[in-house]
């Protein structure tokens, strides 16, 4: 019934008589004509009401924004000097012969166009903030890496399979989402954190190669980043190795972004080890477009006179490093103290530097609070392994090593992203993807006094590491591997254990005893005990890739209906009560004194 | 790494060495010889081991059923006189040089081809349970399924677009599924009966075509069909009518039988109005393979002795039919008993019965305990309206309409796939696809003593119909649509109502005050204010849709990891109990009392 979307009318269709579906998006009266921008999902065209045609006038005089329309009319060239080059439809305009109101609109509660929306207006109005042309590219965009990934994926011979939403509960890991049985009384399912375990048993069913599209739930609290509900892409192969595994899903990525967004990413995607990733940028998902380094020196400062760095540099743990900064003698000392309070977020107690004004001068050349503090020797090397250059600032990190990686590392990231940094060239646009590799077993949980898993349990050691989840757990690299992209981890997977004595080596290293694991993880183990492949895969969150495609500001935005960082949808309002019948026959009732103290 | 998939292996392959990964299915010694099915997803192959070469041979006296393993091998013809027509791979062998266990199994607790597993049994074993062929075929099966529904759709622009999963409870139709809130105490999300208001938000936001094949959940008394998650094809239009609706997803449907099936699906589907299809076969989901109609005899019956007759006819509301079988004088009276047993599950009170054993003889030549309490006239309208033969046999159900209906509309299928309705040709095989249409908006709760929605409350009534809306809502019908497949009925939907006076009307006659339908469906109130399209869609099971592809006898047969009709998973064990602490911090507590009780 229609000939096009509104949007794709063009040049092509000069001459012929159109029909279109849409909104009137616009309306200008103009020296006795209406024009009419009308919208549908495809973009803008303008519409011409003639008072010749004086039904179709009449009607159109009642046109206000956001009625819904059919529009019959002729398409042609628009008078010269009126065309609009932004729009595909620009050239053309559409003379109405006929127009009807499919249905009337009261007046929005704001300007679609209007770009100083508060949040909680969008997701009050989410139905108009959704016709917005921002969230109609996203949600598009979204769309069109699934069904690409779909496709991609289904030449390779991965088949979709559906795991069950209401699952077994695992207190380990995130919170989970409960839901309440009323056939079983008193128990209760949760809501999957991911498909894992299933996917390794569809696995072990022989299925070969799995995907799933798939809602995953983590009752957290909330950041900004984070939703209750996710999406994740998640991929299970059998008898592939890290490597095949990796290529695989690389490929897949970069098939994604050629289709969707034209962009050719790096063939192979570099690969580097966690141990490499932290030491030169104090981070398991570095930010390659910014061009900083950190450099270790530890070793060099064990004996200074600067009690900050001999005490970290002779510290096991700790460590010292500088991170250099070219032509970062231009910072002011008011850009320097907002730094000094930026990395004191994240734990540092203070920020030291160095300005290499002119090295030829030696100590003379070099401004600097801390340099007086410095044997020569120790300032020496330090200038030789940073590879520092006349107009370079050194600031240094030195403190357990966590406070340097996260504060240096997230000083890298801000100085990189400045508009100094992009001035200096410490910044270089584009798509930076990355590998990262050899993920330690094992991370020490300090207030649990015992190895917490560093992916998850049933991620399998490193050839030749088997043997050090028993005698030093700490050493034990793992086969996992995380995709990052532009400082963001858009993917993480692994090798998984299929042999159940290794699982169960992993299971003693973390001390979960038989029982436990048995009453946990039975079923896995039970699995595995019948033949069970070689295994990995991987998962990739949907709503993050989405969001760094389109450079959207908040995961929200890339959901249709998103809840807001206290949980709650502000379209339908929920959460919200509900009766106590319904909660009778759930075999639950409402903690009411807890509830009336939380009043107070 | 492999050459291909196991079953893959055929002709094309002679004389290649070949790599392949999967598992042993069974093991024969002979001759001094070890013969191996080896087993993927694909199927099976023959792998032969010869004690020439004694690694190899050595290795698979160890093999035993299920054991994981990698083969490298010759492909050469089979012997002649061994061939196996019935696997793709049954012409040749592979003669193994180099094999490598890759997980060794235990004994499974039963035979993979054993045919007569207790569904507790295969449920509890579900990873072995799912390398079962018939396993791997079903859920292979469904993924076509879904993917050729997802290139269709794709092509015609329909886009994905995700609904949430914590949504908001409205106690209207099915229990909910609820999820207590930890951030907002007190209060539930629950998961989505189906995302019927989500998509038609999206369509007053403009997205013009979406659909999402996504799960819905039900805490319903679990049927043999039903299970508590559940998932559905869910489509949504905008700017089409009825017709154009229907002609794109019956297009979709054929689409997926030609490609997933190789079967052609009649082209256009018939259409049928409810009223039709109550008549006709008592049901709104007729099996059109099954031969047999109704006949309508209210008006004959009014006057005749057989008070049971009589009685229904002069009731409004009762009706009296008869079900013509041809050839069923052969029926016997113990078939005939235990016929009238089967329509007693219905609410049948019995079942009258004439053998047309010769009409020229008349009342002589009819065999029947009623026919002496019926008047000629009504025997002869009786015989000349079913158009009964010799040899026929009538059955008859006389009582309120929906008892008859029931009680005859199942007899009806019952005799048309028994054997007797085979051997007389009652039965037509093949599929059989029709429209069911025009279906009431309303029916009245007798209990409730309102009327309630038929489809749903956003259903649009037929042109014409709003005025009835309020003067006469029984008559009033929709613009709702069922399609129908061989008697299940695999989708369902309708136009819906864009106009919100017609909302309005449509609360009114359901006895939902404004108040309320503020409450419960304000954002949708509130979305068609804002130029709602006219828009419309439809919904499919897809578990049902394949399970009667597949000729499975349950839709557990089509999902990897279902629940029992006790809603419970017997792999993993959920619903479980949880820890104390998570009730606590989702702010309840177990009815304790009603435990205990529970228990006496």
């Amino acid at each position: 019934m229609r000939t096009c979307y509104t949007g794709q009318v063009c040049r092509d269709h000069l001459g012929q008589t159109v029909t279109l579906f849409g909104w009137v998006h616009r309306r200008r009266d103009h020296g006795g004509v209406i024009f009419i921008d009308m919208r549908d999902r495809a973009g803008l065209a303008q519409i011409v009401f003639d008072p010749d045609n004086e039904q179709a006038f009449a009607i159109a005089e009642k046109l206000r924004n956001e009625f819904c329309v059919r529009i019959t009319g002729l398409v042609r060239e628009r008078p010269e000097g009126t065309v609009n080059t932004d729009l595909a439809s620009g050239e053309i305009e559409i003379l109405c012969r006929e127009v009807e109101i499919l249905n009337a609109s009261v007046t929005p509660p704001f300007q679609l166009d209007d770009e100083n929306l508060s949040e909680t207006t969008r997701l009050t109005h989410r139905v108009l903030d959704l016709r917005r042309s921002q969230m109609q590219k996203n949600l598009t965009l979204r769309y069109r890496v699934s069904i690409e990934v779909r496709k991609f994926l289904d030449e390779l011979g991965f088949i979709d399979i559906e795991t069950p939403m209401l699952t077994k509960s695992t207190p380990e890991g995130a919170r989970d989402y409960l839901v309440p049985s009323r056939v079983n009384a008193g128990e209760f399912f949760a809501l999957p954190q991911s498909p894992q375990l299933f996917k390794q048993m569809l696995m072990v069913a022989g299925f070969d190669r799995y995907y799933q599209i798939t809602k995953c739930f983590r009752d957290e609290d909330l950041r900004a980043d984070r939703q209750p509900e996710f999406t994740q892409i998640d991929c299970e192969t059998s008898f592939l190795n890290e490597t095949e595994i990796r290529t695989i899903f690389e490929s897949m990525i970069r098939h994604v972004f050629r289709v969707v967004q034209n962009v050719d990413l790096a063939d192979p995607f570099p690969i580097m080890p966690y141990s490499e990733a932290m030491r030169l940028y104090g981070s398991d998902k570095p930010d390659l477009r910014v061009k900083l380094q950190f450099t270790d020196l530890s070793d060099v400062m064990k004996d200074v006179d600067f009690k900050v760095f001999s005490q970290a540099a002779q510290t096991p743990g700790s460590r010292v490093v500088a991170l250099r900064v070219p032509g970062g003698v231009q910072l002011s000392r008011s850009d320097i103290d907002s730094y000094t309070k930026f990395v004191g977020i994240y734990g540092a107690k203070g920020l030291a530097w160095i300005k290499v004004n002119e090295i030829a001068k030696g100590r003379e050349g070099l401004q600097s609070p801390i340099v007086k503090n410095i044997h020569d020797a120790a300032l020496q090397e330090m200038l030789a392994r940073t590879g520092a250059q006349d107009g370079d600032l050194l600031f240094f990190g030195a403190d357990r090593a966590k406070v340097v990686n996260d504060a240096i590392g997230a000083l890298r990231v801000k100085i990189g992203h400045s508009e100094f940094g992009h001035q200096n060239g410490l910044f270089e646009a584009g798509w930076k993807p990355l590998w990262v590799v050899d993920f330690p077993m094992f991370e020490y949980d300090e207030e649990a006094g015992r190895y917490t898993a560093a992916h998850h349990p049933f991620t399998s050691p490193k050839d030749g590491h088997e043997d050090l989840l028993a005698t030093d757990p700490a050493q034990a690299l793992s086969k996992a591997y995380d995709m990052v992209l532009n400082g963001w981890e858009v993917g993480g997977g692994s090798v998984r254990i299929h042999r159940e004595e290794v699982q169960s080596k992993v299971f003693r290293a973390l001390k979960i005893d038989e029982q436990e694991a048995r009453l946990k993880f039975g079923f896995l183990l039970d699995a595995l005990q019948y033949g069970a492949p070689p295994h990995g895969g991987i998962a990739f969150g949907l709503d993050r890739l989405v969001t760094l495609m389109t450079g959207a500001e908040s995961i929200r935005d890339v959901i249709a209906f998103p809840k807001t960082q206290r949980a709650q949808c502000l379209l339908t309002q929920a959460p919200s009560a509900v009766d106590e019948k319904q909660l009778k026959e759930l075999h639950i009732r409402l903690r009411q004194v807890e509830l009336a103290a939380d009043k107070k």
